[in-house]
């Protein structure tokens, strides 16, 4: 059973100035939704950031160039779920190129203010005529209400449509996203959208902003330690609100966006948030925390509801950090079950009910260097990733 | 089913001047060895390398001392199974080293010419008494033909004794090693003992060799990317040939050994080498290796048995390394399913038939910027290994 953190809602505001919406389009099987679009009233000040992969998807070329050519105002971001148009060399640049200029045609805009994003499995050339010949209906589409919509076209093995909004003072935010396994620091298959009525001074700033929160959120989750090659994630900026608090409300929506990937990781049964205090930087604690949240052996522990703490501690001691393990902590939940150099087998019942009982479950390590602390955010590893992974081809 | 290269022998031949053993001293169940010894009839050049791990089992401080204090001449290395010895603190430390001087006592030479290492949960106090109660037996039993009894007596999670023997013109090599998950470079909850008669200046010419060796060999083979507070890697020369081609030998014994690790992986049903060619340097094809061999989507595919290019590829384009990904070629057996920029289906079935059919697989990429190529050992990761490592409290 994956880890639903809340009920999927049945509608999700939008900021001011934008719509969303979906389609079919005939990519997925049943009539599932598979092509999404957002769109803004006028062009915004938008940024993007992009896996780290040597390999990347077309999209990626094409969003570059249109940010840089547009100055990074932007209409529009386009998405195909179920081809992630990757490995497809020029002719997918093309084809993408093709789907944004086929759409910035009947809106009127400028070819580059027109984004993409393509997520499914690498190495099929783009069905550009299927996407282009449905584009008239999604725009009709597109609406206020349409943001659900859009949160299922994205969707590939996630198990439910990943949308929150977020209300400030003066401004309000909603984010979209889509996992569920590859999902790792420095993105992975994952596609974010940011939207905000917050004000930002230009596509600069947002980028800036941008960076920070990805850096508090995103690239904070991991799934299975491997990334895509098309994993991006896109801030948009209506600019009709203040922005004082901006960078907290959308960071706070970042992190929630984050710990539901994890949730949703593929086969998941627990979200796990890797509590690392101690250390001699945040840097330092979070490079540490994806080390735990990466281990197999952490990770199968938690699926086994075992309250391991010989295996987090010794992910912590091969992370490269140097910390003196008779003066670090471990803890399950609230048990202390390492600490002055030795076990506390009388704590372990208590952590063992934690696993057992919670889906939200907290592993923790203080590493006795420092004061820096942070946290990262995974999920157990289960004979269910195997299988969806032995049998899926991504 | 565990992948085995050759069938247990029945006899390992030992080089020149050493003996083993092994015996049940009541830390297994059900009378399966537990505790071995390798002896060396005098004081022999020796060297150990360690894990890199920040957590370290007791005998490693022990190991430490009695190389430096002993000018790393040894008599004797005592082995464990079943209990690691490890974050049992300074009580820990002062176990091991009575089993030393115990064992030392019983062979009338100083308590630093003996090493011992540990293996198995982490956690317990060391059963020492239960150890030195078995020494007179243990060392009653080791003789010439003891080569088996000792490789069993080291097993944990292995499905399956290590000894290998091999023999060179003017020298032999005898290697020893236990598995079987946490495998993976800069040692895992591993244990390898390289016995030789070959002829090596001194304990510092014997440690170079040893690391060298182990650079080529036990650093390039990973189970789950996990590494163990305990993992040990020991070299004894006894001196007595002639130091002709010595390194090759020893570093084939090596190979050999790291590849029976990865084909006993926990739950492994395939041995998998990546061959990554075409890099700027051999650091830099291994570490591309290794990214490859801990990727759980490509391990996974490979459970599935499915030639899944485009893991591999992505795999590849994670590992901080630069290349061009629409030069790079990628081969699953002799199939080549990526190349030129684009994948290649029409080879599938054929890179399919090698997973289904062959139990030693091959994985290979050419990065396309260098002449440099390096070979890494892994396993695939199957429903079986979440299910050992969910159950197994190391």
């Amino acid at each position: 059973m994956p880890v639903q953190l809340a009920p999927t809602p049945d509608h999700v505001p939008l900021p001011t100035g934008f719509r969303a919406g979906g389609l079919h389009c005939g990519l997925k099987k049943n009539q599932q939704f598979d092509l999404g679009l957002l769109l803004a009233d006028e062009p915004v000040p938008a940024a993007a950031i992009y896996t780290q992969n040597q390999l990347v998807g077309a999209h990626i070329a094409v969003c570059r160039e249109h940010l840089a050519k547009g100055g990074g105002l932007v209409r529009a971001v386009l998405v195909n779920a179920r081809n992630a148009n990757c490995a497809t060399g020029q002719q997918g640049i093309e084809d993408a190129r093709m789907c944004c200029r086929e759409l910035a045609q009947r809106l009127g805009c400028p070819t580059e203010q027109v984004l993409m994003a393509s997520t499914g499995p690498i190495g099929a050339p783009l069905p550009k005529d299927r996407i282009i010949t449905h584009l008239d209906e999604l725009l009709a589409r597109a609406s206020r209400d349409g943001a659900m919509d859009f949160a299922r076209a994205i969707m590939t093995t996630d198990t439910y449509p990943k949308a929150l909004y977020a209300a400030g003072a003066a401004h309000s935010a909603t984010g979209f996203c889509k996992g569920s396994g590859m999902i790792h620091p420095n993105m992975a298959t994952m596609l974010g959208f940011l939207l905000t009525d917050g004000r930002i001074a230009d596509a600069a700033a947002t980028e800036a902003l941008l960076r920070r929160v990805a850096d508090r959120s995103f690239h904070r989750v991991t799934v299975d330690g491997d990334t895509s090659p098309n994993d991006t994630l896109f801030l948009l900026a209506s600019a009709k609100g203040k922005a004082d608090g901006l960078e907290a409300t959308v960071t706070d929506l970042g992190q929630q966006l984050a710990r539901m990937l994890a949730a949703d990781g593929e086969g998941a049964t627990r979200l796990c948030t890797i509590e690392v205090r101690g250390a001699r930087s945040e840097a330092e604690a979070t490079h540490v925390g994806r080390v735990i949240a990466t281990s197999p052996l952490v990770k199968t522990a938690v699926a086994g509801r075992d309250p391991n703490w010989g295996r987090i501690l010794s992910a912590a001691g091969r992370a490269g950090v140097a910390f003196p393990a008779e003066k670090a902590r471990v803890w399950v939940g609230a048990a202390d079950v390492y600490s002055g150099g030795k076990p506390h087998p009388e704590n372990e019942p208590q952590a063992h009910r934690h696993l057992a009982d919670d889906t939200l479950i907290v592993l923790g390590v203080d590493l006795a260097v420092g004061d820096a602390a942070a946290d990262v955010w995974t999920c157990d590893f289960t004979r269910d990733y195997v299988q969806i992974n032995a049998d899926y081809r991504s």
